[in-house]
């Protein structure tokens, strides 16, 4: 049979995915998922997402040598090491570190998976290397994909949709059944992959973080196959897989 | 200010673009909006869209001059007078007639929008005029454009979504803003635009109903541009506007 293709288009549905027992594809382009991309192909041991800054202060305080990172309302949160620009987690700050992060949607999203099997965490960045990756553990285990939208505040994301359909894309070759979501999201990208940073500025969210002066992460995060790491989320720690 | 354009990807979401205040264009491709638009392009008078079966043989109780028509599981339910192919609302049965209509999908999301001032039927087969139409509607008025996708059984249907990329792309010379939602609709139906019908036949729902027979109505009902006219639906009525 072949193998199922699907995305909840807002957070809040990924219970479906889980229900389904679905291998899920956590899809934050802007821009939690550029920088945990970031973060771990430059050397970063493992990230522990979190839902609430409480929760972020609690663990940094257990752990003294973990980096805290992330944001709110766009901006790095007092106390903070880093915010969540990919372009801030480079090697020389990053490599064999810990980091505590916690975002407004993508870390949220991530947490909201919990009971997954697999969980991964997509971006343009890694986009090729999440589809093979997904498409060898469905041939393992018999199991359908789902893409999780961490979108902005729970709305659907412009950006998010595209990444969702540029890995999606992949799996055209093989035998897949796509949803409707997922042909959607895989005709939109067909559409912009050529040009695709212009198309992702156009999103809400790219707007704002461009009038607050993030420009260069929206387009840092829209290098389609940068990087070849696969981040999985289990047990709370998201590691390379 | 930019008109603002969006989209309710699933009918249960009506009321929110009710609430916005919104002229709101009802999107039902397979089948309702390519009957209604059919319909009425070759000569009925009217047509009263009702949620139940129970309310259309009602209807016809008390009027038995109006013809009774639309679909239950995709077929003619007992006693109905036509089913919900666009292709049955030719002049020689529908002119001057006045029809009581129930489907699915489609009449139910169009009762879902009572209470809105302005609310068109769109399909691919008067993309063009109810693009027209709306923005002439927001210019006057100024509000804005909404589009509520009927879908089947109140999943995301990739045909409504393409239907309102294929209007709303109209818009894109003059000063709308599009939220992500609704630019996610015009980019997917540029890419589909030259074979049309070869993409809606993807969609879960064309592909059930080729299954049943009803292949040319899903070829029919991708035509775009095929009639001008423009059905609105105001104190339980649909007419051409």
């Amino acid at each position: 049979m072949a193998v199922r293709v699907d995305v909840e288009f807002v957070a809040r549905d990924a219970a479906r995915a889980v229900k389904r027992g679905d291998v899920i594809v956590m899809v934050d382009v802007l821009r939690c998922s550029s920088s945990m991309v970031s973060a771990l192909a430059n050397g970063a041991e493992a990230v522990v997402p979190t839902e609430t800054l409480k929760e972020a202060y609690g663990l940094r305080e257990l752990h003294s040598d973990f980096l805290l990172v992330g944001e709110r309302r766009v901006r790095k949160p007092s106390g903070f090491d880093l915010g969540n620009s990919p372009l801030e987690f480079v090697r020389e700050v990053v490599e064999r570190r810990t980091m505590i992060m916690t975002t407004t949607s993508g870390t949220a999203a991530l947490v909201r998976c919990r009971g997954a099997e697999y969980v991964l965490v997509g971006g343009f960045l890694n986009a090729g290397a999440v589809a093979e990756k997904a498409a060898e553990i469905v041939g393992r285990n018999g199991v359908n994909v789902s893409f999780v939208l961490a979108g902005e505040k729970g709305l659907f994301s412009l950006e998010d949709f595209l990444c969702a359909g540029a890995i999606a894309s992949k799996f055209l070759a093989g035998r897949f059944d796509f949803s409707d979501k997922a042909l959607a999201a895989v005709l939109s990208f067909e559409r912009v992959k050529s040009a695709l940073g212009d198309y992702v500025r156009k999103s809400r969210h790219a707007r704002h973080l461009v009038e607050l002066g993030f420009e260069r992460d929206v387009e840092f995060s829209c290098k389609l196959d940068h990087f070849g790491v696969v981040p999985v989320f289990r047990d709370g720690w998201v590691t390379v897989m």
